[in-house]
């Protein structure tokens, strides 16, 4: 059938052009089924329906599947029914629990980088692989299948090292200060984060306040040669674009699927070089990882996962029953991070994880004691002027320090209603106070802990500061303050039991 | 935030709205996630993003989303963030393998039929119930809720039959048969059908060539009253729409997870009022259930849910392995229907078949040999005359005959092009040429086998004769026919095989 195209700029995560009811009564397709658009070439999209926003005789097509379709809106183009891509068949395959080959899974990757599986589908696949799971062999080539549908950095036959956290704990502030410490070392650590998915803040949600984190793939391999490491978002290189097209489809689901959250991570450090790689598993009643029996078990798949793909790889499992420092949300974050590398006092946990984490990574490149050196290379000031020349190189400020990180303007403290000791401080509480005062949009909300787990509270001290930019927002912080309760204060006496 | 309602008529299968990038960002909500719209009332949608369809501070609202928020077009309405509905959670527990209780199943019914679920989500939902599983309990809470989301039929305390067929059998059209006979033997049987999910033809769709099937749950209860049955459509109705509304998800994956069939059926019986209920399962190697093993279970997995449901439920497990009759597509279907009924030679599969199953349903009312009992009423011709009545109640011509019914216009037969007999007849070969040639979107479409299984053919016989109304659609047709070779035909000696 042939239509007119007209321009529909409809930014969804899977192509759908807009048909007219009668249309598709004619060519016998319904609401969500395929159809084939050709002009000069031709592309596959989903089919909406209407009866109002578009006149029988037209198509709207938005402007990705006119470029691919060869087709431009004002001209014509031939509208044809098309069937599922081939790896619908891999999706019902593996919902049957069957292991799918290196070949069906190449073939479902390029599906989902070129938008051919909707969102139905790809919802169906990531619900098969939570419950069917995959063997290693199987996330192996998931992986590899996903770093080769991207662009590729190659730093020559040098060693590569690369650092990443699982994720789940809020106030993980900690890699621009691994990266610094191991730039100022000498080794290369090109090392791209992601902004927060369900978080309050991401790495690259918190570094953006201060340099550029856009770097595409040309700019983060020059960087690193020429510094020796980037702090950079993956978002802006186009390295393992599979993972990133699967988060739309997660993110509602609520869901991370082991072999596509392993699959999706390694799949980057494949693309991005990496031959060494340090991994964090934080580990929490309430994070990502909750038992020491669960992390071993990803610890171990991970190595595996490395010797399957040629990659050296380490792991850490560390504490995560409370916010990381004090400090979440993006300015927030970021100040706290700079003190840090300042060496400004009070922020032990965070110096720790990054000097226990940084050495880890020396200790692969042969350093005896790799955390020690990490500690010298920090209370030197080596890391911090590393650091800076980052900065500068990711087009920021070098001179910034934390006192250019101002949270707010608005805030409001939460003090404590009685005295004692802090007996809960909920990770997910914070995340949610956090997100409601508007982190990591708005980049100066946030929370900023006035005590924390274990701590003495008298009456009246300051359990937490809430920051905002929006009126409206922050007393929607304080309120989910209020109803979750993030730090719960207790007396040491929490209750008597008698005879009767 | 406060935005202008604007008209969205874009008619998908979830409640979606436009929004501005930038008020996306301010409110911190992203593609795919859900928003509250609240005016007068409040209702809640799914997030599309746009920077060209959409001015920063509108919102583009569908009209049936403007009517559940009391928000109009020209007006303001206030936008939040919303979380995801509380039946999610209830996914993930089906995912991870649990049993969910039946006020869990029944939320997630009332989330499903209020349009809260997204189709990722309801996706998730599909997939774990095909992996998982239900047992009987599970699917009868899921049928009752399914049931009770929608509109009821009440007869009072008189017995209500239904018939039911599983489906996957080109050219099944004995229903409006097998109420006739039912009906004329004096009892009630509201049936209600389907219109053609992936088949060429449902029953539905060859009913509406002769009388109306859009009857609503009120004229299903009178016309049953007044002449005994109906042979109408569900989708006209509001029973059990919680299943008509998963099979826009289920298409397009294309599985039909057991649990959901089975409730998604039994719901709908419910709703209907029937207390009796005769199920035919088509058995054959490209139907629904290719094996007499998996029949059986079937058969037993109805029997137990009849069980918990207080519904008596008796099994036919019938012979599918070629299309009934010769007749596939509306009209010609329509045709053969009348012509068993006006007792016209040459359809004794679609005659004996009717008559073995409203025979049950005789059986279950008391009748000593109902087979014999429903033969006699179709021979008599009370079968037809019911049947006009039927018609004639439903807005049709009570003289109709099958002369009324004239497929085309335009056709071409295929021939054979040997002498043999027939040794193979696809099925699902045929029902591709009958969706080519237009069925059920263009009633005239479709196909009349000449030949059917086992039969003598000698070279130029007709094996099929392909109806179709357009010129493109019948040349698609043939080719769809001589590509996949529905009948095929081969000497009696199919090969030699000899000492060497």
């Amino acid at each position: 059938m042939e239509l007119e195209v007209r321009n529909y700029d409809l930014d969804t995560s899977e192509p759908t052009v807009l048909m007219h009811d009668d249309d598709c009564l004619v060519l016998g397709v319904a609401e969500g089924d395929r159809v084939r658009i050709s002009g000069g070439s031709a592309a596959i999209a989903i089919v909406s329906v209407s009866d109002t926003l578009v006149s029988p005789g037209t198509v709207l097509v938005p402007p990705s599947v006119q470029e691919r379709a060869g087709v431009a809106a004002g001209g014509r183009g031939e509208v044809a029914v098309s069937h599922s891509p081939e790896s619908v068949r891999y999706i019902r395959e593996k919902m049957d629990g069957k292991r799918l080959d290196p070949e069906k899974i190449s073939q479902l990757v390029a599906d989902v980088v070129a938008g051919r599986l909707s969102r139905i589908e790809a919802s169906a696949w990531l619900t098969a692989l939570y419950i069917k799971g995959m063997d290693t062999d199987e996330i192996a080539a998931y992986a590899k299948a996903m770093a080769e549908s991207g662009d590729r950095i190659s730093f020559g036959s040098d060693r590569v090292f690369d650092f990443h956290s699982f994720g789940g704990l809020p106030g993980n502030k900690i890699t621009p200060i691994v990266v610094s410490i191991v730039a100022a070392a000498g080794l290369r650590m090109p090392k791209l984060s992601s902004r927060a998915i369900s978080s309050a803040c991401g790495t690259a949600d918190f570094v953006e306040t201060f340099c550029r984190v856009d770097l595409d793939t040309e700019d983060v391999r020059r960087i690193t040669e020429e510094v020796g490491g980037v702090f950079s978002w993956t978002g802006a290189t186009d390295l393992g674009p599979a993972g990133d097209r699967m988060i739309t489809v997660q993110r509602p689901l609520g869901v991370d699927p082991r072999p596509q959250m392993l699959a999706s991570i390694m799949s980057k450090k494949i693309a991005a070089g990496a031959t060494d790689l340090v991994m964090d598993i934080p580990m929490g009643t309430e994070s990502k990882v909750p038992t020491l029996e669960e992390a071993r078990s990803y610890a171990r798949d991970l190595m595996d996962l490395g010797e399957a793909l040629g990659m050296r790889v380490e792991c850490a499992i560390t504490y995560a029953e409370q916010p990381l420092g004090t400090a979440v949300g993006p300015v927030l974050e970021a100040r706290e991070c700079m003190e840090v590398l300042e060496r400004r006092p009070g922020h032990d946990d965070v110096a720790d994880k990054a000097c226990v984490c940084a050495g880890l990574v020396l200790g692969m490149a042969g350093y005896h004691d790799g955390a020690a050196e990490a500690r010298g290379i920090l209370e030197s000031g080596a890391a911090h002027r590393k650091f800076r020349e980052i900065v500068g190189a990711q087009g920021g400020d070098p001179e910034v320090t934390s006192e250019d990180m101002v949270p707010g303007p608005l805030s409001e403290t939460i003090v404590a209603d009685r005295s004692g000791f802090v007996r809960r401080l909920s990770n997910r509480a914070v995340v949610e106070v956090a997100k409601a005062a508007g982190a990591p949009g708005d980049k100066g909300a946030g929370v900023l802990l006035g005590k924390k787990l274990g701590m003495k509270v008298s009456e009246g001290d300051v359990l937490m500061t809430v920051y905002a930019e929006r009126e409206d927002k922050l007393r929607h912080a304080v309120e989910t303050a209020m109803e979750l309760e993030p730090i719960v204060v207790e007396g040491m006496v929490i209750g008597r039991v008698c005879p009767e």
